[in-house]
């Protein structure tokens, strides 16, 4: 086998997936090395948290996905450290892996804006783990709150706050203010879960602030039909496990999500060249690394800006179209071809989900809200759930719940004993197989 | 409100949930127990187990299966001991729930005849987060063994066993011979999946013993087919995380599952009264406890015998009648009628699939093995499965299954890092959601 050119990929998400797809035919031998087995559909991942869809549902093995791409192969690990030097990747077992070319698209994860100490009672919502939890978290909270005699404590149980008012923590509020109100009717004996409280507390002016400010504030004025209480104007100050400071108020909240912030992969330090305040990568226009051409980063992790001088947002789009794009480059290159023109970022447009029936669309000058959003909303991620063999079983799932309130996933796994706090032990200890014996029920 | 008996149900499988449900007209208030939140479809767990459905597929909420029946309620909690003398249960939280009469049917657990050292490297199948704990082994055995150089290490992690030749056992060989010969088939590039051993190890003569020695024999022809290879007539006498010995030949494995013996749940010893060498409680033909009219004990945790003298099985309609008959004791007590007869198993044939196309069939004097009798488990088992919101969406997921020989539920969660040996870690450790951030691919 004469030598082909060396491409690993780190990380097989939208930018990652869309390039090795995009390479296909190419010339290459590419890894594409994540330290998950599968890729995610990041967006409805608000819906496994919620109970709405399994969790393979969103969710597709990347070996399957690349099985007859047969330049590609997958490596199962965590890339600790790149050797730009060496031109060598470092797994978290020790291995390493040598480039020739490198695409590092490895995404984003929560920012707490230097109070990492909320991580623990704030969690975040970024992998299927995080959405397991915090499903399980949801759940528990109207578990405890039923189980509860004090009138004070039942309250807290029964109060949630989610942090952050962009679309994760707008589709959160949303659909947990549809789940106290209907999908919980009439199963618990001891609470009334409709008198649940949400809020989704934001410290700008607005929710949903990447929108024009009219389709900004008729998200609120859904979101308040669906029962969210919205809290705009003053930051979380404070946050532990029985409530948060809001401004100068403090609020009792047994449950608070956070969906405020993000910042790149810490991955993106070891590359050393320029980041900006979030961590990302400064890219060049062809999404090269100042000064190492061999060096692609792409999606969430480069910082890239639009010709009007706004950075490209941080979603999939985005994140689809820079994979292909630099898959463009690579294959120019791999041809002794002129360099394709820099990366443009086509703006398709922008949907958030509210809840049920409720959405807002913003697509060049057409602004839409309410039902007819929904429906757009829900057409084009059925679309964009095309090459996940779970779409039929997704509309299936989304079909069955819209008619009948129900949630299919509605699930806790792990240990559900009744003691109060034990989101601070491992939710999934019960997961050890062997450590001790189960029983599906008390033994 | 007139004072009504108070049953507390220990336990939301069949037997428990059957008795609360035929009971939902009477004059008493229920509390049913569980420290699980969901009643869970146990005869198809290895497919969850095996990434064939996903785990709410095979769930259902207790809260919402009894939403509607308004003498009930469910209370979400660990049992740890009963209290006869007192007619109090004790809660793993230190809260006490008194009772006029008592249901205890908290099934069964793994049990390892004395080597409970076994337990950590050879897991059990009994919930729902064994078998996600189950598929995360088996799924990462195979990346393992993709990442590994030396071939002898390979071969090892390509070396599965399941220790136990019952039903449980021989479906896990079944389909786990058909995940690696069918499932995985193009998607790795350094092992060839199908060249994994799987081994279904059996102490006794013949695998599926309850069945009658032709079906038998045919069930192990079946799995030869498959590519099992099945080793009867010797007990396993070590494992450890490398392998395990059968006889005196030691066999190099570093999946072994326990699929041997079961025990009945520890609680049962709470009851200070007669139990069975499984530990099981030797019940009155009203299943009731010797002394106790007011305490019931049914399901897998009921030792009792048919009219012919053998023990009534550990199987799903046992347990399900058990819990409908004692509900008609209850109901002839609450109208001072006299005493129904004694409890009557009625078998209703007993069934055991193998895998694709094949499964055997025993029910009378009809005796089917092959295609016919697959197509015959799969009607009864969807026909089962009614009550389940799921049963679409698991026929969905089976026909998608069939025809293309995709598995849809093959995510690994949690942290699938590339060390060697993390079976010994928390597998679920990324589900502390806030312990630190997460990414979607290597940080």
């Amino acid at each position: 086998m004469s030598r082909v050119p060396h491409l690993v990929v780190i990380g097989g998400g939208f930018a990652g997936l869309w390039a090795t797809r995009a390479l296909a035919g190419a010339p290459l031998r590419i890894t594409l090395v994540d330290r998950r087995n599968h890729h995610l559909f990041q967006p409805l991942l608000y819906q496994v948290a919620t109970a709405g869809l399994s969790a393979p549902d969103i969710a597709a093995p990347l070996r399957h996905i690349l099985g007859r791409q047969h330049n590609a192969e997958v490596r199962l690990g965590e890339v600790v450290a790149i050797d730009r030097q060496a031109r060598q990747v470092r797994l978290g077992d020790g291995s390493r892996i040598g480039y020739d070319l490198l695409v590092v698209a490895c995404g984003a994860t929560h920012a707490y804006f230097g109070h990492d100490e909320w991580a623990a009672d704030a969690p975040g919502l970024k992998t299927l783990d995080d959405a397991l939890a915090l499903r399980r978290k949801l759940l528990l909270a109207f578990e405890r709150a039923e189980a509860e005699p004090d009138p004070a404590r039942k309250a807290a149980w029964l109060s949630f706050a989610i942090v952050g008012g962009g679309p994760t923590g707008v589709e959160l509020a949303g659909t947990l203010a549809e789940i106290a109100r209907h999908t919980l009717k009439n199963e618990f004996r001891h609470i009334d879960p409709a008198a649940a409280k949400v809020r989704l507390v934001e410290a700008g002016p607005r929710v949903l602030s990447s929108f024009p400010e009219p389709l900004s504030l008729k998200a609120r004025r859904q979101l308040e039909k669906l029962g969210v209480e919205v809290l705009t104007g003053a930051a979380v100050t404070s946050i532990d496990d029985h409530g948060f400071t809001w401004g100068d108020t403090h609020i009792p909240a047994r449950t608070v999500v956070w969906a405020a912030g993000v910042a790149a992969s810490p991955l993106a330090r070891t590359l050393e060249v320029a980041l900006d305040r979030a961590g990302r990568v400064r890219v060049q226009p062809d999404l090269t690394v100042p000064g190492h051409p061999e060096i692609f980063v792409a999606g969430d992790l480069a910082a890239i800006q639009q010709d009007d001088g706004r950075p490209v947002p941080g979603v999939a789009p985005a994140a689809k179209q820079m994979g292909s794009y630099l898959a463009t480059v690579i294959q120019a290159r791999l041809r002794h071809a002129p360099a394709p023109a820099p990366f443009h970022y086509r703006d398709q447009g922008n949907l958030a989900t509210i809840g049920r029936m409720a959405a807002i669309v913003h697509l060049g000058r057409l602004q839409l809200s309410g039902v007819l959003a929904w429906w757009f909303w829900l057409a084009a991620h059925v679309v964009f759930l095309i090459g996940f063999r779970n779409r039929l079983v997704v509309l299936l799932n989304w079909a069955v719940a819209y008619w009948s309130y129900q949630r299919g996933a509605r699930i806790i796994f792990g240990d559900a004993d009744s003691g109060a706090g034990d989101e601070a032990t491992p939710p999934f200890a019960g997961m050890h197989a062997g450590d001790r014996p189960h029983t599906d029920a008390p033994p």
